[in-house]
């Protein structure tokens, strides 16, 4: 039985039920723009995360590990402009000072709060701003956009999405913020999702995981893994629903949307990566495994030659398959296909003749679809990236100067 | 005993005694630059070859791993302007063609030919033009500077380097190129070794293995590994010196001048990656392994942020630290050294006040050194790799267009 689902126009994190938001300008970022966020639950909610893998982790990551462990959550607290990583012990006591902060704010215990920080490494929170920022947020049901554009760095557009589940009524809610350091592995830099679903921990975290394998695990900006990547997703059961177990009716359902609200923020983030102009999509069929195909198709869209070859309208597409071939993945030259914007240029592995200017053209949209197929088994995979540009370059040359 | 190490002025490939080398322009490129080269010894030779670990390989690289076998060459030809990769059957038959002209030209056999090509992938050699200059090259043993210029693709500059051994009076010499798809897994872009040391082959291909573990294996330009990857080291045995085996009294010695040569090499490689302004140098010590030391090192000199961060003298090395944690690398964040160009950022894991402007001015430097020492094992090693400017995305965007 296949479920509708229904995306909710302006959706975010504040449209399931029971959900509040807010955001201020703290002073973290130099510049008067919004940089301290908290979201809040009315009812206590089961809550799941996948934190980075990089091992050097921000003091928030490292807090966040051990809130976590109960499955337990009310709020969550995030700021810009300061990763709070490489920061010590005094780093780990400014995070949990944040958590309390946000805790006073609600009435609730610091315990159930959870903290994100996204920005510059190395550096010290402003503790002072922070405390007098937090006491200025106002919560509100409406609050999701300005969490969406607080938690922004060299993002240039915010990223949000809800969904409705046909049925149960339930809302699943999401934003995200990405743009550089973006090579995730386990979570995206911050991505925080919400739901009124009724959902039993242990699937939650399950659930969780897998849409963060076809989401946000997929995408790369420029191969560089966060110290700072948290993802977190937030249940407060005030749809009303009957628990969803791994089990039940709805589990399947409840994932599908999941991976929706999930793929939508992971290819917004792609799409707005540091400098981009255009979104890349690689899809590798026919690998003899989906491991297989995920690792050679995260390794093409990762490929600085791909990427700056789709930034010049350049269809130079050896590229494409010097990364597959690299990428680690059993292959036979002799039996790819290849497919750019829907043109294909190589069948089993025979270049075929082209019009530079026509596959040059399709390079050019917004969107560039890559298509591999390895003709080898059933494995399939997509990811998603971005071009990388002069702009990528020039933003990256002063991020702190 | 330590044998000293003289390097010789101009030296290269027809430094050693007995080899020649010669060039033309056979139109393979689109300007009237040398593209066809050819390097002859006068007598056979001892060789040993390391090839791209890349599934796609090229034509001559596949044609180079069967001619290997044997551990005898006395001839290689060269090209750029055409990668001879991704082109089936015909473009192997094209390689052996391309050895059986320049085995004519000597008066060689062909088996004893090795290839190499470099430049645009899935594209046929032009084999009439190929044919005609093979014919206009000329030998000389002055002919090393050409050779090195014949193989540049994007490079700006030649690559040389010979080197003479105290007491027997062996020469070594070398040429290679590189510029953009360096990251080299056996061995650089090209390649091409020579010496006049009578060497056993088996220790032969052992000492190329080590040479280019500590040299071309550790440079990064853009993390893309080539297709035609290709490093060959022909031995003539005309300085008449004993054997040099893995247990002889010389081998030390000669691992260690062919170490210098690729060593030489290599950084000049990383010096001259596609828009480079800076070389990079990256020493990871204090690892557990010497493995790991590499893993960080590479990673480290990878990493499009640092990469980024150098390019605009900006200090911030929270970027280095996220590129060891994300390495796979065993590390305590709380015992992390970090200096760079001899400052001091990070004393056990704790940051460190610093001017940012006398940070800046280090990482303007034309060679910028980064030391990174974890403080927990004896593992030390160094990789070398360049800035990422707005022109290597110019380059890169308009490659074949």
């Amino acid at each position: 039985m296949k479920t509708s689902i229904e995306v909710i126009p302006s959706g975010g994190v504040t449209t399931p039920k029971g959900f509040t938001a807010g955001a201020t300008c703290a002073g973290i970022k130099k510049k008067d723009v919004p940089d301290l966020c908290l979201l809040s639950s009315e009812v206590p909610c089961a809550a799941a995360g996948l934190l980075t893998q990089n091992r050097v982790k921000a003091a928030p990551v490292i807090y966040c590990q051990q809130r976590l462990q109960n499955g337990r959550a009310v709020a969550v607290t995030a700021n810009s402009g300061c990763a709070n990583a490489c920061t010590g012990q005094p780093g780990l006591a400014d995070a949990a000072e944040m958590a309390a902060l946000a805790a006073g704010l609600i009435g609730a215990s610091p315990d159930d709060v959870l903290v994100a920080s996204t920005g510059v490494i190395g550096v010290r929170l402003p503790m002072e701003r922070l405390r007098a920022g937090m006491g200025r947020i106002h919560l509100s049901p409406e609050g999701g956009g300005e969490l969406a554009r607080a938690i922004m760095t060299t993002d240039t557009v915010p990223k949000e999405m809800a969904v409705r589940m046909g049925g149960s009524g339930v809302v699943i809610g999401g934003a995200a913020k990405g743009s550089g350091m973006i090579h995730p592995n386990m979570a995206t830099m911050l991505g925080f999702l919400t739901t009124d679903a009724n959902v039993e921990p242990g699937f939650l975290k399950t659930a969780l995981r897998q849409a963060a394998d076809l989401s946000f695990n997929m995408t790369s900006i420029d191969g560089d893994t966060s110290t700072n990547d948290t993802l977190l997703l937030l249940a407060n059961g005030l749809a009303g629903n009957d628990l969803i177990t791994g089990g039940s009716g709805e589990a399947a359902a409840f994932q599908e949307a999941l991976n929706r609200v999930c793929i939508h923020l992971a290819r917004e983030i792609a799409r707005d990566g540091e400098g981009a102009t255009r979104l890349i999509e690689v899809t590798v069929s026919g690998a003899l495994s989906v491991n297989e195909a995920r690792q050679a198709a995260r390794t093409i869209v990762s490929s600085p030659l791909v990427k700056t070859a789709v930034h010049g309208g350049d269809p130079n597409w050896g590229r494409v398959l010097a990364a597959a071939g690299r990428s680690g993945v059993e292959l036979v030259e002799g039996k790819i296909d290849l497919d750019i914007g829907g043109i294909r240029l190589l069948e089993a592995g025979r270049a075929l003749a082209f019009e530079k200017k026509e596959v040059a053209a399709v390079l050019d949209r917004e969107e560039v679809a890559i298509v591999l197929n390895l003709n080898l088994g059933n494995g399939t995979a997509t990811a998603w990236g971005c071009d990388l540009s002069e702009e990528y370059v020039d933003i990256n040359s002063k991020y702190t100067t």
